[in-house]
């Protein structure tokens, strides 16, 4: 199933690039706003979010077109977090993606302000889809908005900064994480599966699932940023040790956060048999982003 | 009239303050975030918006209870705008209502994500309030994500930005403030008539009320930029003149200014008589907001 998911990947990769591209380049709004936007929605993310999102909502529906402006919306949520996390008050980066970033190309007023404008559109899109029944949007914009807003996502943004310069524990980074990145991997999972009609048992099994997935993918970008190649990452190794991040590795050694990892793959796949999932491309996306690369 | 609208207003903001307070006091999130989240909803700022949301909503309606969350979430995206407009790389403000800025107290990265986090809860709070039916939701949140996104709040902000050392004619500059302020100035107006159920007709007419409103209330701050009483103000006079900014003095002379914003005074309270409002405290108000000194 690998060469078959690689392809699944690249499909998806390249429509939601084009659907984000179709959301904003007809915006009539100011020119500088709108190619700040552009620049970050189009610079070749991994589209991880998007991507389960559809995987999850195939495994009980096929018509993709009602759970395409959640997947842009979340997509779009995800960049602005980029934008404004690589600002200098925050982690100061100058790449991104092998890119120049936001404020480097531009300017931090207009990053800033581009982030602001992603974040606040991908509510437009949602209430706006004429696939969408109000209740399906109410419910989406209520969990998106809870799980990018102070009760997740901008949340950990916080508790990251603050662990910085402060060794913390394990529980405390795996809250970190579930907080910055896994409340919009679970958003990803749930509102899949959620317009496409799963029953509430298949809901709670998949919300495990995306737990763990979560701590998955955190674990080897961890992983990665000790022992992975600069070229596929693109950026340096070590970005964590200089920041002086709390990470699995550092906490539980190399071998210990592999194995850590594998544990939770374990986990993931035995919530994707009770979602009646086993069978779908969330089960070989958990093999891949345990193994990725970059 | 005058002394009723101070008590209606007075009352007013002491009863969103209290709501607002009560919204972000009880999250469970870090605690770092939250103080930076109520500093700036708690610095006492005027309540504009709120203020006029209801004020719209009781031509049409008496009980309250409906429009609140509206209210205090609109409010909540104007105080985001400010923490972020105030940033070093945006306008470098160190005061705002007279007390230090967000990030003079806190540090840059905190207020970025405190803005962030207000923008984001304000989403949450209309798509959580048992009060409102979904669709009364969904059109909520349509038009407050397109008021307040790149098609207008941040749209402005752009704009506004780029006019600083250049020099502007006066159709650009009201271009400017129909996005910067103005967008947001309708959405109060209009969804508090939305909710107290006016007809088409009225809503029309308000939306007209809205942007002379709007444009009122820009003329006004300038004027005072110029001819205010600093104290009163909270911020020293002439800080348009230093950031070189395109105001209606500049462009009109401060007595031009003044008879424009008369103008503007004589069609709002026109439309407010076409719709049906014009026994209500949006004509005190729309006095108030011309007169105003701080």
């Amino acid at each position: 199933m690998q060469a078959h998911l690689e392809d699944y990947i690249n499909r998806n990769k390249t429509m939601f690039q084009e659907e984000m591209s179709k959301y904003l380049r007809p915006l009539d709004i100011p020119g500088q706003l709108k190619e700040s936007m552009l620049y970050s929605v189009e610079a070749g993310g991994k589209m991880l979010r998007p991507v389960l999102l559809i995987a999850s909502y195939e495994v009980y529906n096929r018509d993709v077109n009602k759970a395409l402006s959640t997947a842009i919306a979340l997509e779009m949520i995800h960049t602005y977090s980029l934008i404004h996390d690589d600002l200098p008050a925050m982690d100061n980066d100058d790449y991104r993606r092998g890119k120049l970033t936001n404020h480097k190309v531009f300017d931090e007023a207009t990053a800033i302000l581009a982030g602001d404008a992603l974040l606040t559109y991908s509510f437009e899109i949602i209430s706006s889809d004429p696939h969408l029944s109000d209740s399906e949007k109410v419910e989406l914009i209520k969990y998106l908005s809870r799980a990018s807003g102070p009760k997740g996502m901008v949340g950990g943004q916080i508790l990251d900064m603050k662990a910085e310069n402060n060794p913390v524990i394990l529980s405390e980074l795996e809250e970190i994480h579930t907080l910055k990145t896994g409340e919009l991997l679970k958003f990803a999972i749930y509102s899949g599966a959620y317009l496409g009609d799963a029953t509430k048992e298949q809901l709670y099994y998949l919300n495990d699932f995306a737990y763990y997935l979560g701590l998955i993918f955190q674990v080897q970008d961890d992983i990665l940023d000790v022992t992975g190649d600069p070229d596929k990452l693109g950026k340096p190794l070590g970005s964590d040790e200089d920041n002086q991040k709390s990470t699995y590795p550092k906490i539980l050694g190399t071998n210990g956060a592999y194995d850590h990892k594998q544990q939770y793959v374990l986990k993931a796949k035995e919530a994707l048999h009770k979602a009646s999932a086993a069978d779908s491309y969330l089960m070989a996306l958990t093999d891949h982003f345990s193994q990725r690369d970059h």
